[in-house]
């Protein structure tokens, strides 16, 4: 670790906006990024001042993300990757002109606001031949890197059931008809695309389903409901998962479901064993055997794999959190920007980067999600 | 309590059975029955030696429950109510056949093998005046109770989502094939029914939903699988569910899933509040109220009410389990049998017990799912 | 068990009492036992009233003790065992009467209120040859019976470190100046002897580290606390604990630690591994191997050994509780006194029932712990 | 945050250490502090080998602590600020160093290897004027200020009961004599001091005891054993404590105590109600009102206060862990350091930072224990 920590840009994530403060903790942790550049706002004198207080200098401070491209794609010293951390209506532009420039991309998911948008954004990357990294950042624990392992070696037998659901509380009431940023653009349609809760958080239940199995969903019954007044994207979705090879499921996420905070939970069920998982209290993974006692495995301790020690920095009992798996993409990202540059072979770890395909994923379960609900729950498949 | 116990009598629970020996605890707990008559077995020898194992006088130790309805209903000192407790193709029968003669009903669940059985029960029930109870046995859980009485108090607000599970492992390797005799007898449809874990398990949980929030399911859209080769009723069911008024839920249950034992989870969630409740810690219910740091409530404790101090005989932090659970049924049961035989009303909560309507309901629950699933998961409505 | 059921009879218990009706669920949950006759109360209407309440025979409702053992012991059908669930101070002349009276002896704890009392027991009961059980109850639980299984057979290597609590809330105000009966009497040193909480749920905790570990404590140094102003007796106990061969440990227990109902938990580390156990959660057992994942040993599931069979009555999942383990403490009595009648060797399991001598035992970690921290906490041995 | 970012040092935390990464990381996740300068072992050759790792120039890579107080006192862009991460035996010279050559201090805990070594430190603080944080990190857990700020405010009445633990098993064998070099200096009392696990956690445990109850611990009643053969420090200690006004407590901490990896435990007990926090749970933090059921506050959520509000940096339900608390120390560093620097009052939170007069008490602590359990368990005054 000799080497130069990485440059980086952000697009977004200005003075009020969540996500970009996740990013930045998650770039600083392990050292492998310094932020450099940004077009923290599109507003000028807005962008100025989060420049300053992120101590990045004025000349580097953008309030078109377009300029920021092709002025940092010129520089000697221009940024190695931008990450982008706009609401999801302003992800497939700043992409796009990244990757033309010829910049690594980390984008905050979902990919974008539809189908066709992604589709786009899997073509310009190839045509790019850049690295695109979509922070599903689940990815990123320890202990589902190691279920995801355990998985793949076959612990548990031929998977027959998979049971994820992601519910939170935070919308329980009409808050986006207070004025509060982060409600208002997620129950936008312009701005967050045809899901709410199925969008901003399914698609992450989604994603850790087939990130951990390996398997491929093929269809879906869904039941979308806005139980909120006046609200016009789904604050609720129930789903039937049908997989691949016969395996099925059900996806459960929430926004409107008082007493979770993000009670993202999976559980995996094989033909001997089964692997249970909470993101509250991410440190531990139950493992149980058919005919055996189940067992607590915990990060960094005793029956962790390779997988986990490579996504983790602390010994057992001393918890990571949040900010760990999500500078674990990071870090990832890291690892395979280096090797792209040194022309050596990345890590194997870097295959499991959520890829922008994993992106257009999303986006597809979104839409036979809204698909089958408006046809009264009705099976449907994700490609047609 | 100077009154004399009541005479129970018992089709079924011989020698190798198992839910038989649960419904004598539960009928002695109390001190409110005693045993006294019983068709343990439809093969003499054996009635005999269970009866004998069991106390019941040989003279009253029967192979046949047609005799035994008529000869008990003949004597003086007969049976005030009989026990029914064989797998489920000898439900309708035996109850039809005590009912007319006189005989009050315990029976255990599900109700029949098929929604005809059911409305035949229902009809036979009506026609008799006699007092029929199912033993929904898990409605009788003083945290169950107490959740059913917070949420008709409006303690959550109107309920939006209702999460319904019960997942065990038991029936994860095909053990039928074994001569496993309560895994022969619930896998196959002549003596289960249409349902495999749907009836066995499903139907508790269907119950239970209905029984905490006091709304009426109208319509599933269900996933049925035999995941074990071979297996010739479902091992895993998927349902989505449509209340009356609105509210959406998920029901899942499974034989196959292993690291559960008997993971009945009851989570419900309303405008301003949820509940979550679990068959294994029973003694504890999470409530949290939006807005507020989410409380355990403990059976006994502080917190409680009405319909949980009921159903309840230790003090706090000296749990309670199954048994007890499975006794409240009798203990209100024997109340509301008495409650008739003296010409006073019933306790309250006598009209909490489950009832041969709440049987067919389960019925027409198992019936919607399988049409549900055979049309590829279609939204079906239960009454049809 | 086609025997006829032993006749109990029963010494205390009347209205107003608490552990006298746990007794009687405990006696009846197996029916091994029917309640015949009893001393309820020293006042005879009260008694009368009581025994009417129970259906026992007014001819075999006392008032006196002494009368019961006598005319008991003079009967054809005379009682076979009596329980004794009166306060502490009236242990001794019961269970001595009855002793003398030829009757075998369930006694509640502890067992007497003074070491002399108890050491007149232990003479009263070798002299008499009759049988004498304590009901220790929490020895009856199933993955305590597991645990001590585990450790006798080496499953932790040898045992170094036994931590132990004891922790309530109920005494927390001065409970006993309101009129309350149980704390009244458990508040007085005439009646409760010189312990409080360390009495009341010390000796239970006390015993039950005995019990699991086969160790037996040499020395104490004890701290005890009256928390609340004018409160006769400790209501909090801190101890340290060591035990014959080196191992070492700590004990608390408390009455005024809010937030706790009945939190007894037990943890014994030796070379090699744990096992950790918590009263309200008593189906679970935790047992961590160094170097291995823990694991989460469930009653009655795979795992569970013959002794925890030995004690349990229903499947893995469905939760047993307080009751279950009083009555394992009935039933292996039940068992100890018909081999005696029978002139057969008893079932291997009674002999772990708790004895006159275990209850002599209590009474000296009672005394130890007065004196100690009497002397500043000074470290004092048990027997002296 | 437009200032410039303080320059830290480092002694000590080169390759194989594993404090020195922890306290890197602490130090960059708020991106308060760049590392610039470092002694990173006293081999140069190997102090330089961790400077190029670490980004650190060549010519401010020291071997000797010495020179490197002197060199960067006289730089003009010298360091603001060291961190020491050495062995407890190499706290006292380097700390007394960078005070006396005008550099702030932060130092990894125990403060040093005795009380006399403690003393001069409180005394060179002093006379330096410098600021001196010592690194007992769980203090900068959210809850943990949480529970303190509850406490001070009253919510659990007088505190009555302090029970604290901090169970490891790492050290269940004699791991020292592998050659493992955490294990070789915590067992070596010329490295240690006099106390092994009482040191290492045990001054841990003892500092959040009085951190969160802001009682004063005046005498202790300690146990202190080495199970394992051969080992020269404690390895096991069980403590009584008493606290200026009558509250009592226990303290247990044990590195050979298999199945817990970090199971630092506090409870507290009032007149009026109680707080339970667990380190390896961290984000929750159970509080109990008598008379009340229990609540369950998370870090972000409702019934957070001001204290925890200050030291978070994610919404509920994204855990945060142990770095996050760890960097809560230099977070508050930073913020007292640059108060100083720009002659401004300094936020309220710096004045909980843990002080050298913190540290001076662990030592007392230890060496109280030590006296005391010498004399078998003498209860022992901590000022003598």
């Amino acid at each position: 670790m000799t080497t130069r920590r990485l440059r980086l840009g952000m697009v977004g994530g200005g003075e009020g906006a969540f996500i970009g403060g996740v990013h930045r903790f998650a770039a600083r942790l392990d050292d492998e990024f310094e932020l450099v550049a940004g077009a923290f706002s599109s507003d000028a004198a807005r962008a100025a001042s989060s420049a300053a207080t992120l101590r990045v200098a004025p000349e580097r401070s953008y309030s078109d993300f377009l300029a920021m491209a092709a002025e940092e794609a010129a520089r000697a010293d221009g940024i190695d990757a931008v990450a982008i951390v706009t609401p999801n209506h302003l992800h497939h532009g700043p992409a796009r002109a990244f990757l033309e420039a010829g910049i690594d991309v980390i984008c905050d998911k979902p990919l974008a606001r539809t189908v066709a948008e992604g589709e786009d954004l899997v073509s310009a990357v190839s045509a790019s031949g850049r690295i695109f990294v979509l922070t599903y950042n689940y990815t990123g624990y320890p202990m589902i890197r190691h279920a995801r392992e355990m998985i793949a070696a076959g612990a548990l037998g031929a998977i027959r059931i998979i049971q994820v659901e992601y519910p939170q509380d935070w919308l329980t009431e009409p808050l986006e008809a207070t004025g509060h940023k982060q409600a208002a653009w997620r129950t936008d349609p312009e701005r967050s695309g045809a899901g709410g809760a199925l969008g901003d958080i399914g698609t992450h239940a989604f994603n850790l389903a087939e990130f951990v199995t390996g398997l491929r969903c093929e269809s879906v019954a869904a039941e979308l409901t806005a139980f909120v007044p006046g609200r016009r994207l789904d604050d609720n979705a129930h789903v039937l998962l049908r997989f691949a090879g016969g395996a099925r499921g059900a996806l459960w996420c929430s926004q409107v479901a008082p007493g979770h905070e993000n009670g993202l939970r999976l559980r995996v069920y094989g033909e001997s064993g089964s692997i249970d998982w909470m993101q509250e209290h991410p440190n531990q993974l139950r493992h149980a055997t058919f005919g055996e006692a189940p067992v607590v495995i915990s990060r960094g301790g005793v029956g962790g794999g390779v997988a986990a020690a490579h996504a983790t920095r602390l010994p057992a009992g001393h918890p990571e959190g949040y900010l760990e798996a999500f500078a674990q993409i990071y870090r990832d990202a890291a690892a395979l920007i280096r090797a792209r540059r040194d022309g050596v072979r990345p890590l194997p770890e870097c295959a499991l980067l959520p890829s922008v395909g994993d992106g257009l994923r999303g986006l597809r379960f979104i839409h036979a999600c809204v698909k089958s609900s408006a046809a009264g729950a009705q099976m449907t498949p994700l490609e047609d």
